[in-house]
């Protein structure tokens, strides 16, 4: 499992507050606690003042990029902010979070993720937001590949996020997911899939067991990436359980590894 | 969920003892501490001395069958135990656990739970053992559709265990096991599905993690019927999400009820 770390989040206070104070060594510190914990990009949203982004993303980056050996996953719904931070990005390897199926959003993004070879996260959400069954989500699923090609981005640099709807007020909605999921491996094997988890269990009571839960229920139906805060370390536990039942760790080495260094909390 | 509950079991060593004993007691607050925590079957496993065992199962049934309101699930291979215990057994709602494909058992077996009108646990096992291929596997499902029908006994009435085997010997198994789950839905809608969990974790550490990532993903595939300890309040407590998260809790009113008796241990 691709692990996005998601813990550089401007929705977050104390990410907010350090942002705003300029703070370079909280960045540094939370960059290098989940390159520790296992991740495998760093997501930065520094969307707290969308006035500020366009400098706030790239100052991020500026911050972090030689002080973790992992690539960055550039996130924000402001294509401005996503080119000011490419433009000084240093690293071979790149990810931009997030374009839709609308046309406006596929013409400011993908572009930029063409020129730079950025992997790019597409969610199967069109201009009427987010679809209720799996069928109406693939056709938006659909919008995304075909716009890829259309920048001659290969399929292989697409990750799609079918988009995780609270089950809590409709309990249809675990599965619409979960068949999306299947569905997309389906159609289109070379595409790779990625999804937040905690969205599905807000209203709920107990969130962290339905975000468990339903981390072991991703890698059953075959996601190959998730955004994560890996030092969440109950959760990365079932995620690494999971793996060994789906025959995704071989010879339990992740699994193992993660026991012998005292990670695995149960 | 139907939860068939594991704790009178003669290979624990308190039961075995007890047994030796004659402890009614213990069997009686066994049964009604299980009955408690959410069974809906309890499991009676009195194989601690194979030449006693067609007395003791139905002493053990004797003891209990009062003092709770569910049925029994009576586990033994000795047929002549389970016709013993069936002839003093006083509720409607039976269920024997189990046969295998293979026709010896077959025959001394089906036709007592033809008689009683038992619910009954077929082993996706045959003369041969455990098969490793999803495919093999289902044909020994085959053989045991076709084994209760020949005695009358309704589909509906089967519950198949497709038979766990560790995963830390071989990756492959967990999916093999899920496959075939979702394979016996799809070619016997009527047959219901069954198992036991703590066995594909042997010989791994921290085992009671992978038996709950494990737990998830049986329900994520279908799963109908689990035989496990409902006293184990984290092993119930990913069950409920993950029934949740697979639309089978409407309006979530078993999660959040367990959630209310403070029972949803994260």
């Amino acid at each position: 499992m691709l692990i996005v770390a998601e813990r550089i989040n401007a929705t977050r206070k104390s990410v907010r507050q350090a942002l705003e104070e300029k703070k370079a060594d909280f960045f540094i510190q939370e960059a290098k606690k989940q390159e520790e914990a296992g991740a495998h990009f760093i997501d930065v949203n520094a969307g707290a003042n969308p006035e500020r982004e366009a400098e706030d993303l790239p100052w991020i980056v500026e911050v972090i990029q030689d002080k973790v050996s992992i690539p960055l996953c550039l996130d924000s719904a402001n294509h401005e902010a996503i080119s000011e931070a490419l433009r000084i990005y240093k690293k071979d390897e790149v990810m931009i979070n997030s374009f839709t199926a609308e046309e406006e959003r596929m013409e400011a993004i993908l572009p930029l993720a063409a020129e730079y070879g950025a992997s790019v996260v597409g969610l199967a959400m069109g201009e009427g937001g987010i679809t209720e069954s799996a069928k109406d989500r693939m056709k938006l699923v659909e919008k995304l590949v075909v716009g890829v090609e259309k920048y001659n981005i290969p399929r292989e640099k697409l990750l799609v996020d079918p988009l995780v709807v609270p089950v809590g007020t409709d309990q249809t909605q675990g599965k619409v997911f979960l068949e999306t999921l299947a569905n997309i491996k389906r159609d289109y094997p070379e595409v790779k899939t990625i999804c937040g988890l905690s969205n599905v269990s807000f209203g709920l009571p107990n969130r962290r067991l339905i975000n468990r839960a339903f981390m072991a229920l991703c890698v059953g139906y075959g996601l190959e990436a998730v955004i994560l805060d890996p030092t969440d370390l109950k959760l990365v536990a079932i995620l690494l359980a999971s793996e060994v039942l789906m025959g995704r760790d071989e010879f339990c080495i992740n699994y193992l590894a993660a026991y012998r260094r005292g990670a695995l909390e149960v």
